[in-house]
């Protein structure tokens, strides 16, 4: 039913909080995951995510295609999205077509028959990147998010491990 | 009369609420431009922008002297300034004198009399860059924009497209 | 008795508004400075702020002991602490034991016996750092304001100069 975004920057809290925000409703929850291990750094932070999660989660990992995970869950159970930022990551290091993508991805999202968490970065706020790779990330990051919360029930943007509302209300 | 200041990230949605918040008012509307194409990157975002406006819109360039610019419009018309990161952009590139440009520009937006929306980027909630120029620009962003939020009777922060309230209200 | 956490980016007006939120408060006011000065151009911002404040101030510098120091203040006194990001930075640079340091200083600050108003940076909304050394100081500054935030009674974050609210009330 409704969709929420989870909204921040690094280290702002935003996977603790929407986790939170799951484990209100009733279980069996769902876990997509859109990390994909290319160092030891991401390794790390993987296990440590997933060693916080309890018996109730069931964890799905979709680095690539997050749309098709999404269509193919039962309607009616609570989903959690961790994160858009590493599927758009990914889907840019394949050279997909991240517009067309994100906008299927967006209908995912909006269009699955139960509550939907789903956890981005915000990566607009400071200096203009130096190279173009990055300065396309950024605007393709932008533009997927306002997509997401122009949908969205609710949107919070997480600062400091606390969420200040954007949209609708908690 | 009144100057608003819609303040964001990239891709945040900025320049389109403040074409929303003109066109709420009375036409004819001034679009002054401050963006200066330096590459095909530039050229494609400013044909986006100006496709996007309407014939009730009347457009100046002002990528230098944005303060002459709106000192000579006829008051009371409803003006839109997008955006004064491309105009501090400009200056510095150009070897001005930003501190004292900043202080007079901000007399021309809070002087002129009738509704300006001016729009700008949040730069300083990323890591602090490497090179000293970009250190520069982010320190004469922020106080620009610390200096127009005080004049100005309303301020929004966008968040992936959505307007959150800083000061005065909707 | 009462903890504040000014937060937000760089020249958001973090240090005016939390100078601002102290003189409120009965003096004396200690200042609690972290900045060491590496080069002219810290060495020129810390003789501004400093300047900045009157006769009622009594300054303590402790770029790296910022536990000790707090500890050792007379209880009941309002203490301004600014920024734990250059107190974190210092620390860093000295391969200090970043994450039990920060958890002693959360103690400092949460166990003082007066009014705390600390600055602190947020770092997190920008892009990927290029450098892993920038990542962990990322990393390490977000958890640090998380903690801080979660034992504060009152948490803002700075736009434009302006104080936005997180956490508590004004």
């Amino acid at each position: 039913m409704a969709l929420t975004l989870v909204l921040g920057g690094a280290r702002s809290g935003k996977s603790r909080h929407a986790e939170e925000l799951v484990e209100r409703l009733m279980p069996p929850w769902t876990y997509i995951a859109t990390a994909q291990a290319y160092d030891d750094e991401m390794v790390e932070r993987i296990a440590l995510h997933r060693s916080r999660r309890g018996a109730e989660w069931r964890t799905l990992d979709a680095p690539h295609d997050l749309a098709d995970a999404l269509n193919g869950l039962p309607a009616g159970r609570p989903v959690l999205v961790d994160c858009l930022t590493l599927w758009l990551t990914n889907r840019m290091l394949a050279d997909g077509d991240v517009a067309a993508e994100s906008a299927a991805l967006v209908e995912a999202l909006a269009g699955h028959g139960g509550p939907v968490i789903v956890v981005s970065n915000e990566v607009g706020l400071g200096i203009v990147p130096d190279n173009a790779l990055a300065r396309r990330f950024r605007d393709a990051q932008g533009r997927l998010n306002q997509m997401v919360a122009q949908r969205a029930d609710r949107v919070v943007f997480m600062v400091a491990g606390l969420p200040m509302n954007v949209k609708g209300s908690g």
